[in-house]
């Protein structure tokens, strides 16, 4: 049952929200086993949330917009009473979060139902989980291949309809990859837009969090129960909220709509490039656009992440480097003994690139791009090919993400089904300049009533 | 003759702008082989902007609040047809600026007049002025002395009694220094006061600019006619000006003021230390105030400065290494070969660093600490002594600026004349919280009326 019926049912009294919540700790117990998307199971919090959402329609209460919708998050979210993993086994050791994460107030708040946490990358540097220490998580569509990262669990959990509704981070393209490879729905907002108060960092000049769902409606719906100011959190640059789920009626009219080509098609392989064609006859695109400097960008990105990922685990990566990851820890260590130079630069570059980008939306409204190059490689691939080009497979599955976070643009990630890939699905990018979420959203509820976008193959 | 005689006669038209500036002239062309604090003298547009004045009073028109005054500035301003040297030979092959740094815009609007540009440590990086490619700038109270750097023509053209006024730039004392080795008056504004466009960079994180005079009511009003947002600095966080000259009628009664202890003691000479107790006496100081982790504040700030100034000149480092000052080119090569983990590692004490000195200003207003650990060595010093401990000469002269530009915190410079030094000044720093000039400007008021501090030994 997606969350738009859930919703619905659970509005109009037709369904309790403790009914829901007790089917997806069922639906989680029968299939996570095959999935490994789950770290934890919140079952008594769960019950109790929702319980609490039955109780203020028994007294007559208007419920709140996600009343009784089940949700889970990466485990790099604090949950109150659980130790905040971050994907990593040295975590482990930490104390218990003493209070959720502001987003996780947040949602709660809106009535939605925390059942559990996530798997990911470790510290989520990698874009595939393929978590040495918890397991990989499976592709919901097959169990052989990845499920994309790092928020692969926050994928897997709404494709493999776990529940409607998940949160992920994303520093290079870690909502966007998992939601292609998964075929859901994700939304990656601007820079800065929402708090990070309470989770675990990454990297601090990059980090971002955002929704997944299994429909565009309740992704909406999610971004704004998120979004507003949070004079606590230094990142947190949002002055106010700008209210994106009643916006999805305006359509996409009279927008100026493109298609990024260079880079962005020659990392692609055909069927990447055949979901951006059919849904950019369906949003009527107007012409092929080329993005600045994109190479450069994701150099620039993998120099600042290396490098600010690497300082905020020196401590560890000196004394126990054994206890790391083994697909990540090299990078680490290289990243913090990258000269200074080096992180200056790229961080200077980002000013002028950023300019640059923005230039491209005095043009624009929406631009489009595939968000992976591939559709889900198996379970341990080192290498893909992309074009007759041989590529190394985890890095790669980020080649067309970390350009554009890089400029700090809104993304939403919208599910295709095109030839060619064996009925698996592969994301496509709906940008927007800085600021402008609800556009993106606008254009995948129009991929979505269109059918050309959608949950299901 | 001093700034206040000199605005007062021309306001009155006791005398023509001509004279006063055909007088600077004279005497920079007497006293400037002596002193060497002028690269270039800009007789012909002084003139101008002279006559200028004086056809304005002609016209019966009001003068503006420097009308007339003459001034020169450190040479990494740019000054309309000359090249922006920053102190270095490189920059010779760099063609003119085509306009004026936005201070000197506005000193010209003020009614100030432009006789030149000032000798300055290369790019910056030094606190002597001892420059190789252009000849140290000599302490106009004993020419076998340094005149402190990096802005020492500023510094020594006032105390020479060239320019009533000078500007200047301060990245870790750069006009502090100066002003206490040779005996002026010196303010380094709140970090992101003063817009820097049209200036030479030399350490983004850290560069200030800011005025140099002969006296505190002259200080104020160069420092308000600076002052004011500038929406194409990116770096200017200025929303509005605060006037400050009016508000040194005020006095300084009921402000709580302390003196700083430990490091600020440990590394301060018997005449340092004695300049800041006759302040903190005609002050009516009330205790001794622990500053936090200065010695980890001044490392910090030294990893900055050489990461950033050295990523900022990395093609010329490797190119030319030859064409550099000697005195500072390893730094140069040492700081952009610094681990990027160093780099973020400064950053991310800063932000903790800032809130707790800011915490201190909850409790006093005002607190007073020596500007440099001795009175001005000779040039050429390699070694000096503090207290018995033997420290490298040159950087040794930013031990108590460097720990206050990094927390941002405004600073007067004010000269003192202590027992033990053979008859050089000492200046006493006059510390306020951020975005509180006006308070520093009052206290140095009330010193310069009490006699403690002043321009004459």
């Amino acid at each position: 049952m997606n969350s738009a019926t859930l919703l619905r049912a659970i509005a109009r009294g037709e369904r309790s929200a403790r009914e829901i919540c007790d089917e997806a700790l069922a639906c989680i117990e029968a299939s996570d086993g095959a999935v490994n998307a789950f770290t934890a199971v919140t079952a008594q919090r769960a019950r109790a949330e929702a319980d609490a959402v039955d109780a203020r329609r028994a007294r007559g209460e208007t419920l709140p917009p996600l009343a009784g919708l089940p949700y889970a998050v990466k485990n790099l979210f604090d949950i109150e009473g659980l130790t905040t993993l971050a994907g990593s086994r040295i975590n482990q050791e930490l104390p218990a979060a003493h209070e959720d994460a502001v987003l996780v107030q947040r949602l709660r708040a809106a009535g939605a139902v925390l059942v559990g946490a996530l798997n990911m990358d470790e510290y989520a540097y990698g874009f595939t989980t393929e978590n040495t220490h918890y397991g990989a998580t499976r592709n919901p569509h097959d169990s052989a291949r990845i499920a994309g990262g790092s928020s692969g669990g926050s994928g897997a959990a709404v494709a493999a309809r776990q529940v409607p509704l998940t949160l992920g981070s994303d520093t290079n393209g870690s909502i966007r990859v998992p939601a292609s490879l998964c075929g859901t729905w994700g939304l990656k907002p601007t820079f800065g837009r929402l708090s990070r108060r309470g989770t675990y960092p990454f990297v601090h000049s990059l980090d971002h969090l955002g929704p997944l769902a299994d429909g565009v409606h309740s992704l909406a719906l999610a971004y704004d129960a998120l979004q507003g100011p949070d004079p606590l959190d230094p990142g947190c640059q949002a002055l106010r909220v700008q209210a994106a789920a009643p916006a999805l009626q305006q359509g996409i009219g009279g927008l100026r709509i493109g298609v990024l080509g260079g880079y962005f098609r020659e990392h692609a392989g055909a069927p990447a490039r055949a979901a951006v064609d059919l849904a950019a006859r369906t949003l009527g695109a107007r012409g092929e656009v080329l993005w600045p400097d994109a190479a450069l960008a994701r150099a620039a990105a993998f120099i600042v992440t290396a490098s600010e990922g690497g300082s905020l685990h020196l401590h560890d990566l000196r004394q126990r480097p054994q206890d790391f990851e083994p697909l990540s820890v090299d990078r680490f260590i290289a990243g913090l003994l990258q000269p200074a130079d080096w992180y200056l630069r790229a961080q200077r570059f980002r000013r002028v690139y950023r300019d640059q980008v923005n230039a491209l939306f005095q043009d624009w409204d929406l631009l489009l791009a595939p968000a992976t190059p591939v559709s889900a490689p198996e379970i341990g691939s080192e290498w893909i090919e992309i074009n007759g080009s041989r590529h190394p497979c985890r890095p790669a599955m980020g080649l067309l993400t970390q350009p554009i976070s890089f400029a700090g643009c809104p993304v939403v990630a919208a599910p295709l089904w095109p030839e060619g890939t064996g009925g698996m699905p592969i994301g496509v990018q709906l940008i927007a300049a800085p600021w402008n979420e609800a556009l993106c959203l606008r254009a995948a509820r129009m991929l979505e009533e269109a059918g050309t976008a959608r949950m299901e193959p």
